[in-house]
């Protein structure tokens, strides 16, 4: 069954980690986790100040080759009655260096900033100063039962 | 920093849960969550009895066409210090219908029930009878301090 509509809103404003697909240059799909913020029908990830591996990050090369992505969230349980995911489907955009002065990039960072206390210390825009603006395209859904749709949102 | 040597084998060993890509027909990431067990250089996922949604499942259409698929492991923590990731990279084949009498293939689904006592109420194997079988190609891993990768494995 899918999850109903009230559970994807609570999962897209509270869950705190999504994985993220880009394309890679030789066409395979690169994984990695991420946090992120959502604002209306777009969700925000921030490349941040937590340690990287060097060099302009791949997820940020490739989203600039090919703007099609995929992110999947989800909760195990032991209890696998529990169980539900959500895909999401979207198109991103780079945004560098990052401008306060427009009112979309400073609300994302404000969102980033309220969902995760984390960024009291963690600087939400590392060296690179750089958002991925990932618009919402599709949405898909699965969950084991009514109540795996229920815990923890 | 990578992970240890010895934490990778920890989290291939126990670690409960993985995010699968496939590539779907329009080369775009199909992402979803996959319970594994790891024999030797192999990961195996059943197609088992936890409800999906109808038809031959997708990860299974797309391995057929293209082998290549991607595995995240991951843990999300509210401290940031101890983030870790774990990426395989694999080439895929489907077993369909499971053979007993393949030594490989009893072993994989021996190895499924003995991590996951939640196979003594779910079927293993779904009425498909598929496995996946996954050979690991290449690793790579991330963890934000040492104390990530020695945490819950």
């Amino acid at each position: 069954m899918e999850l109903p509509e009230r559970a994807i809103e609570g999962i897209l404003a509270r869950w705190p980690v999504a994985d993220l697909a880009t394309r890679r240059e030789d066409g395979r799909a690169h994984l990695v986790p991420i946090v992120f913020a959502r604002v209306g029908d777009v969700i925000w990830t921030a490349v941040d100040g937590k340690p990287k591996q060097g060099g302009e990050l791949a997820r940020v090369r490739h989203v600039r080759r090919d703007p099609l992505v995929t992110l999947l969230l989800h909760d195990y349980q032991q209890d696998w009655t529990l169980l539900w995911w959500l895909r999401i489907e979207g198109r991103a955009v780079v945004r560098t260096p990052v401008d306060p002065e427009i009112s979309e990039q400073a609300a994302a960072v404000a969102a980033l900033r309220e969902k995760y206390p984390q960024y009291a210390r963690v600087p939400v825009l590392g060296p690179e100063s750089t958002l991925l603006r990932i618009a919402i395209v599709a949405r898909h859904s699965w969950c084991a039962s009514p109540e795996a749709a229920s815990r923890r949102l």
